[in-house]
């Protein structure tokens, strides 16, 4: 809850839920359990009577060492989900993400769509959540590992787990780059949508959502969270398009 | 190469291969490097001037504990992987697993076709490369893992990568169950099946395979490497069904 998406929660969601944090430090205006999601044991009391986990912690670096995003993503996300199930927890919000797919950005169109060409693409095949896993990274490949486990864990322990493929959220929360006219997620976006996986009846017992603004030159499709969650976002990156339609920069 | 799948690639394509085993334990009638695939450092020399790597090495119990199927399957498989791209390797067939999808077995039809209640089934919806992975226990996750992977080192480092998710090949070399009158896959078809692969043209850089043999309550689509590589199974489950259609028992 220290980091990016777990701040704009709790400050935009904070008054409408009961929430603790898991976090490794101290987390200002929340009661926080500290421990490491890398151990099973020191994490479990966080766990205790509570109704849903929103699980935000990972090495979101795509360059990190093998090891970090070994400890971080993948023995991090195993430990959560387990210990989940170990204290019936109802229902876990995994941040996946985008990268789970991103490869498709190596060739056309998609190529074109972010690296600031989008208008020489006249139409393009949207990627959905059952589109083919295209990871970028061992990022990518570490939240296709999370999206396995989750769909491993309703199977078997009857928990809920929802996959948000979350677009670039940034911390000055507008388009940074060209990719970002693709791919940004607004703070305000990220948080309705977690909002609304929280809110979603019990029936919901597995899914994979793409997340990202209502900008341009997306090509992961929203189709799906908008039938099943209601989810339109409210921000779009063209917005900030400088005067003369050329894209932002930092 | 001392494990079943290996062992039967040795005995049926060792004439026509020069083949070394990458084995913990020395392997008779093949030259072995002695290393344990959680050791990236120690696996690497056996990478050297090699063409094309078979990686068969998991823990494939689907019960093994977390800490296992961790070290064995996802720093194994990324370490092979890694050791392939320094070495430069031009092709890795990963024996990934029908657990993939086995998940599907939960629920109709595939839990009749799976349970010897094929008859009861007129006709099925067959679960093809691309559907949605819906893995069984931590192994089924783990695979995906190494499927992920093996997509992005092609993407990002251009070799060759082919999945294969393999489904039951026994040691006795016929069906055990009455589950494998659906996913039974003989040691014949597997070995045939490797050997497509290491044989396929540079042009072939990614895909997933299903290998079963030809049994009636099959779900699992081999139109897919039928097309690809020519891959027809020679073997049927069905072939050692007890007179009057029961099936057989270990």
């Amino acid at each position: 809850m220290s980091g990016l998406i777990g701040g704009a929660v709790l400050r935009q969601l904070g008054a409408a839920y009961a929430f603790g944090a898991l976090n490794r430090r101290a987390v200002a205006g929340v009661p926080c359990h500290q421990a490491d999601i890398v151990e099973l044991k020191a994490i479990q009391p966080a766990f205790a009577g509570v109704d849903a986990v929103v699980h935000l912690a990972a090495n979101a670096s795509m360059s990190a060492p093998f090891e970090d995003t070994l400890r971080a993503n993948v023995v991090g996300t195993y430990n959560v989900f387990e210990a989940a199930r170990r204290a019936g927890v109802k229902r876990v919000v995994f941040a996946s993400s985008g990268a789970t797919v991103s490869g498709y950005e190596r060739e056309m169109p998609y190529r074109a769509l972010v690296t600031g060409c989008g208008d020489e693409v006249g139409q393009w095949p949207m990627i959905s959540h059952e589109s083919p896993l295209r990871p970028s990274g061992l990022y990518g490949a570490s939240k296709a590992w999370g999206e396995a486990l989750a769909r491993y864990y309703v199977d078997a322990h009857g928990l809920s787990a929802v996959c948000l493929r979350i677009g670039h959220v940034t911390a000055e929360d507008r388009p940074l780059s060209p990719r970002d006219y693709s791919v940004w997620c607004s703070q305000r976006d990220i948080v309705q949508m977690i909002d609304r996986c929280l809110q979603a009846p019990p029936t919901l017992r597995f899914d994979v959502f793409f997340v990202v603004s209502d900008n341009k030159w997306n090509y992961r499709d929203l189709t799906h969270p908008r039938e099943v969650l209601g989810f339109r976002p409210l921000d779009s990156a063209d917005r900030h398009r400088a005067p003369g339609g050329a894209a932002a920069t930092p």
